[in-house]
């Protein structure tokens, strides 16, 4: 079904999550669609009154800014009036949002299926009634559970555990993998009381010398575990304290592709072996317990891999009792064309914990069997997570399999990667790189200031988009984002490309 | 208005926060209250219909474990049916619940003002459209903040930013204090270049070695930065890197303390002394950024410390330029009957970070403009937090004032405290240390087999309360729970606490 594209990294299929399993392997296209308001399926409603942010925005980001000090902010939105695609700020431009809250939109603004379940006693009972969900969880969480994460759970993933971002998923992640690693390391043998009273005063043996391994380019998250594995940005990371934690390469694949595939192999050797030495450099000193890795590196510049580089780190992290974490928090949930971007490699062997969030709404991760914790209480969290988003979950697995959105996201993505070539083939000196899966397609850009210029005149003309890595663009639409809409956002690119050449 | 407590630790006034300056000084407790459905107002309302878990909750937790690993279920609810202070199992029991979801239930089960909030357009357009809320906030996001967060701030708190749970506002607490730790000791040098690079490479001098000292017995949370401060059981540690970081006494007081004034003082002064000896033993090899600190440690065992403690604290924090971070998560939001239980201190510099969670809905932290991040998106998260729980937090404050619940919460602590006397007296051997501070109270049981035999004859009786540090028993009910409530508690635990004598 995948078209061709300039580059296709990730290609192939693992075996589909367990609810589309049975349900679709024979299904077309749907033929019939929900019926849906403006903005869903329709495009063309773009409508510019003022400079984003306009005038509203910019008070409001400045009366914010008197208690609030984090300095990022860009517009303010009218979310009431935002319909589909289609973000209204609160000034009264409408946009085509190709950002969708930096990729964590999955069935665009307002859907009504969504408005109806959080309008339901249910919906509001799961808003107001916030519960420990580890100790006291709502009646029919096992069917929430089921319906919603577990029909959509990556083929060999058999247990789930509910966080509240991406962040506290992949540090939970990380504590299960050095959880596990330590309990098969004593193979059999009982927690002694000394590593138990050690343990409490962050002492060894209890808190053991540890790793995760990570790669140059990658974004993990930000509390002070995540950071450690995240190196997309210095900005994220200076001055504060970290762990003296290995990290390796992440291939740089060279472009076309079809023209550089002995390169592109040596590069992967290499990486490989790289991935191996390290873990060999740390063995004696902080042995590495898990490497963790996005299937696209997102915030890093949208860096593709072959699939063979992940074959063979499934390989290394087996032979070596490493955990393979896989962090779709960016890629799952849809835009890929898959629900997870990893089906695109074919392993053989699952990855060993898969982390979500963004898309899915609610947060956590995947694991197989191996990976369960010691004691009860030993991965928790007051809230770990939301029942509301859970509902919310449920909601867009429904709408997935209704909306048939995984065939829309493919066309779309067709359209969309056609489009940025017919640009990059209008400004070859400026346009580079066009690359992508499904709608998470990118460019690059010939430098860092061309790439901010062209967002700002992007931003202009109604066109919602944004950077990734040094020069690169990205789009992240929500998942009801078609055809006509790829039409529709490839034309103001292209108009935005010469205009900021233009105005640099 | 505070009644005699066998032990009050925490009293005084500090400055009322903003919100309540103007408008409560000279108020007379409330005489009108909201029309409120039973179990707000009312008692009475316990009803057993079978052992807790009952059949239905053990099925459905054996069916949620089959995919969930964690452990750590105690019963099924039924929130829809749950009104004020009574929980509705999935079995028909009601039972009193002074847990409060760990604390973290403000107004009750059910409350129509939450329902009718999240029921209303705004209500559900915040549920579903979940935003980017440090980029692209919802129109009207500046008066949320100022109507909710910021009229309950701390005197002194003039920032705040918002976050998903306690630990991930913790987590960005840690990164406050070491990137302002390192702007102060830069002196207005710019960053350099290779401090930038160094950084993304998790190497010195961009990530410095700087460390966050915590008490032993604390609670902070379970990420990785949050679990390096945390040393209230070994469960939550065991086998989890961590780093080497200060951890200082936290002083153990005599009781009764009027008995034993000056051993109590001596503690304090031996436990600020270690706090000096840390800094300055770190100082060369891994500086301390930051101090952080529970007004009461309640995960720990509800322990109190004296006020003086905090006095120094604060001075010794101050002359050495750290930061003193007070977590509020689990004291924050009334229990104390204060706002912020650090209130209760009457400090004359504030703190310089406050950390909430729970009571709140919406977790982050208040800091005073010396906190502020150095760049843009230094602080940061996709989500951070949700604008669907800063609408419950509007309503809490709204809630808060109308039906003067710090007053009711003062009220019920008195009636409380005497009816925990009272056991106390009744069985002086096996119930000890009553204490408490608002209805954040506690008793502690003579051995751990009698508090875990405790808890259960409780729970079979229709009272839930929970365990904390190896033998107490601590409440933490919604801000409703009133003198009757108070009545109905103790009249059960009483009781309980012979059967539980006699069961062992």
């Amino acid at each position: 079904m995948m078209a061709t594209r300039t580059v296709r990294l990730c290609r192939g299929a693992f075996a589909a999550p367990q609810r589309f399993k049975s349900a679709m392997p024979d299904a077309a296209p749907a033929t019939e669609t929900s019926d849906l308001p403006p903005g869903f399926r329709s495009s063309g409603h773009i409508e510019m009154k003022t400079a984003v942010p306009g005038p509203i925005s910019v008070a409001t980001i400045a009366s914010i800014g008197k208690t609030n000090p984090i300095g990022s902010f860009l517009a303010v939105v009218d979310y009431e009036k935002s319909f589909g695609n289609y973000l209204v700020c609160a000034d009264g431009n409408t946009m085509l949002d190709c950002v969708g809250q930096i990729g964590s939109l999955p069935l665009g603004y307002n859907h009504p299926a969504l408005m109806a379940k959080m309008a339901s006693p249910e919906g509001i009972s799961a808003s107001i009634n916030r519960p420990t969900l580890g100790m006291l969880p709502p009646v029919g969480w096992d069917d929430r559970v089921m319906n919603g994460l577990m029909s959509v759970a990556p083929a060999g993933q058999t247990n789930v555990v509910t966080m509240g971002c991406g962040s506290t998923a992949n540090e939970n992640a990380y504590k299960a993998a050095t959880i596990t690693y330590m309990r098969n390391k004593r193979d059999g043998v009982a927690i002694t009381d000394e590593e138990m009273q050690s343990a409490i005063k962050n002492e060894l043996p209890g808190c053991p010398k540890l790793s995760i391994m990570s790669f140059h380019g990658a974004f993990h998250g930000r509390t002070l575990g995540c950071l450690a594995t995240t190196h997309s940005k210095p900005d994220h990371k200076i001055d504060v304290p970290t762990f003296d934690w290995p990290i390796a390469s992440f291939p740089a694949a060279k472009f076309p592709l079809a023209d550089h595939v002995e390169e592109n192999m040596a590069e992967v050797e290499r990486c490989l072996a790289e991935v191996e030495t390290l873990i060999a450099e740390y063995a004696a000193s902080c042995p590495v317990a898990a490497v963790i890795i996005e299937p696209i590196q997102g915030e890093g510049g949208d860096n593709h891999a072959l699939p063979e580089f992940f074959h063979g780190l499934r390989a290394i992290t087996k032979e070596h009792g490493v955990a393979f974490i896989v962090d779709e928090v960016q890629t799952g949930g849809g835009p890929s064309g898959k629900i997870w971007a990893h089906e695109h490699w074919n392993l053989v062997d699952p990855p060993d914990i898969v982390v979500f969030a963004k898309k899915l709404q609610i947060a956590g991760y995947y694991h197989t069997d191996a990976f369960k914790p010691t004691m009860p209480y030993q991965i928790f969290n007051t809230w770990m997570g939301d029942p509301a988003k859970l509902l919310q979950t449920e909601v867009y697995v429904d709408m997935l399999e209704q909306d048939a959105l995984l065939d829309n996201v493919t066309a779309a993505g067709d359209v969309l990667i056609s489009g940025l070539q017919s640009i990059a083939q209008d400004f070859p000196e400026d346009v580079l790189n066009v690359r992508g899966v499904g709608t998470f397609c990118s460019i690059t850009l010939s430098s860092p200031k061309l790439r901010d210029t062209l967002l700002a005149q992007c931003r202009s003309r109604g066109l919602l988009i944004s950077g990734c890595g040094p020069a690169s663009v990205r789009f992240r639409p929500c998942l009801y984002f078609n055809g006509d809409h790829a039409h529709e956002a490839c034309s103001i690119l292209g108009e935005a490309v010469g205009a900021a050449k233009a105005a640099l």
